[in-house]
């Protein structure tokens, strides 16, 4: 993909932080009462991208001022790459310094936006320990397993319209639960509110109805990655989830991260994927290097409670792609689309309270207490790194605080 | 709601049609080279509305000039009624006639389009007789209603991209399929395409993240009315669906009728339901008339296969909406819910291929010949229509035609 700069950058702070010349992820900002549009991450400053670009006479120096990355992720890999190519020497070339620098904002002076207007919003179940631990809970007398699992990346549509920004507030939801011991249902908030640690990859180029993108085609179509939290009712879930599967026990809120990281500053994480078996047909056939070494932390009010490897994920995101169109159904740009819960082998690597907790029978430590779901005042921080071309590299947090059930 | 003229129309041909004055469905059309735009039909003509209600000095004229319904659709229902009273008194009111009859155009001589930008799409499961049916398919020795069914209406998301209007060819998905007597899955084109005959209720109003849309909120909400064709490949649907619902056998398309009947025409149509046992929870609960008689017709390659009624649905739109907000969801502008298949108690009533063949065991006639699921070439269109102030009244048909699968 794109060559960028050797040289490091002169915005003071940034070399060798976690948004090194090497990350440049974008986002929406707005600073005071100017409108949000789009800007690169460097150090702790935020580059706002339109004026420079408009300086520059850029030709696509207007979708800079958008206030969603939708027209720049619209234009495909080419302008992608010559953008970063651009917006890497701006940042290392001390000529540019003069030009650029009164465009650089603090990062802590800005607002984050919602980076990209979510069109189709879909989450898979690729990582094989998360099936498993849901299945052995849920399931205890079967096969955990089920069949489908390793011939395709399961997945289904989630709602696109409550994909909301890393920070906002999540309001614990209400709605139909029936526990086992139970003759009907109640109505009632939610009493095992859960945290899903995941990473969403944004569609930019978008294909057509009735065509496929094969699995090749991932890098042709994904812009990049962003940090999930598929904020789950397992109670309304339960419920709910047979025949049609997941609903509203998940519609009420996914936050994703206000920073997307470009395919491109992930290169250097490629990694195999742990291995499949049975091998897949052959449209889901990939590679080495079809996987991704990301490193993700969920931080429960400060402290780190799990440490989930998205390299142990059964299913690349470049399968997903090709499942989700091998039907012929066409992307658009904003599609995102998720890995679901990421869960490593090790107990402190599940991506989930319900599996932290083993169905709520074995609560976990943190605050010096006993936890099982999640609390009114909770703050959940979904963190995640990579290798990069020198350092570690950092994907733009996740953050969100439950916020009591209204009425 | 909406008083409308007591007078006939003049435009010659409507009076007494499926499209009269009572019934004033809206579109996109387009004419020519001229750019996609609001119309309303009467009778076989279209009324452009733009310039009527520019000529008019309608505030609200410029809405019209709109690639979709979504802005007129986003005013809410005052806007929604104070435009179909003008609307009405344009086409009784012979003075206006000399004003009007200029923008009439053909409805043979247009181009209709996408109605709406559909933002987030759900599908319902709303028919007792249709779940039972499944139920008894799919699992013969079980109770066929699962647990959930009388408790709530069930429902998931599905593909809003793949939403396509009235009249777009539908191509035969690929994916992967696992009949009962094979080990292991193979990929091919789906072998068991199928219909569901239904409607669709097209969100106006927003509501806020957070907020419940009570079932009281329904006029306020939502604005009209669509017939729906939820193609579904069931050999795909039947292997993916467990546990996370369906997602490949139903998102390569799903078709919508290109004119929205609005809750008014649909007034005289309204009336109870079948009766609810047991008694949902308390947001769950409607009064009278809170069904609609509106009768289908599936027509296969010209011929009527099947009655389904709609008044025979066991759970209400009103109800679909408050347990779809229940968790605080948020409503947007171009949201699009369905009610499921509509199956009636007879055989002849049911609006699934699926059901009319038993699942393929029990082939139905069509054509001289016997039918199990969609061949290609075969044109499925699906008419409704419903009681009107005086005659009855008709939802925009919904039609497509199977093309051959790719490569």
């Amino acid at each position: 993909m794109t060559t960028v700069s050797e040289q490091a950058t002169w915005v003071e702070g940034a070399d060798g932080s976690l948004f090194d010349i090497d990350n440049l992820p974008y986002g929406i900002f707005s600073h005071g009462d100017e409108p949000p549009r789009v800007g690169v991450r460097i150090g702790d400053q935020v580059l706002d991208l339109a004026p420079v670009a408009a300086s520059d006479m850029l030709s696509v120096a207007h979708l800079f001022e958008a206030p969603d990355l939708n027209p720049f992720l619209a234009t495909g890999r080419s302008t992608w790459s010559s953008v970063r190519t651009w917006v890497s020497g701006l940042l290392t070339d001390e000529a540019e310094r003069g030009m650029v620098e009164p465009s650089l904002v603090p990062v802590d002076e800005v607002v984050m936006h919602l980076p990209v207007t979510v069109e189709d919003y879909v989450d898979f179940y690729c990582s094989l320990e998360h099936a498993t631990n849901v299945g052995k809970m849920f399931r205890p007398d079967a096969e955990p397993l089920l069949p489908n699992w390793r011939h395709q990346p399961v997945g289904y549509h989630g709602r696109a319209g409550t994909v909301v920004v890393s920070g906002t507030q999540v309001r614990r939801p209400r709605g139909q639960v029936k526990p086992p011991e139970d003759d009907a249902p109640s109505y009632t908030a939610s009493q095992r509110l859960d945290i899903e640690a995941e990473l969403g990859f944004v569609v930019g180029a978008p294909s057509r109805m009735g065509d496929q993108v094969a699995v090749d085609g991932f890098e042709e179509h994904v812009f990049g990655v962003v940090a999930l939290n598929d904020w789950s009712a397992r109670d309304i879930q339960a419920w709910e989830y047979v025949p049609l599967g997941p609903f509203l026990g998940k519609s009420f809120a996914t936050s994703i991260a206000a920073w997307v990281t470009p395919l491109e500053a992930l290169e250097p994480a490629r990694t195999d994927l742990p291995g499949q078996d049975p091998q897949p047909l052959p449209y889901l056939q990939v590679g080495a290097n079809a996987g991704y070494d990301i490193d993700l932390e969920v931080v429960l009010n400060g402290e780190v409670v799990s440490r989930p490897p998205y390299s142990s994920m059964y299913w690349s995101p470049a399968q997903m792609l090709a499942h989700m169109t091998v039907n012929g159904a066409s992307l658009r740009t904003g599609d995102l689309f998720a890995s679901g819960t990421i869960s490593g082998p090790d107990k402190g690597e599940r991506g989930s309270f319900l599996e932290l907790s083993w169905g709520g029978k074995e609560p976990f430590f943190a605050g010096g207490r006993e936890r099982r779901f999640l609390e009114d005042g909770d703050t959940v921080t979904i963190r995640a790194t990579a290798p990069g071309r020198r350092g570690r590299i950092g994907l733009g947090e996740v953050t969100g605080t439950i916020a009591a059930t209204l009425g």
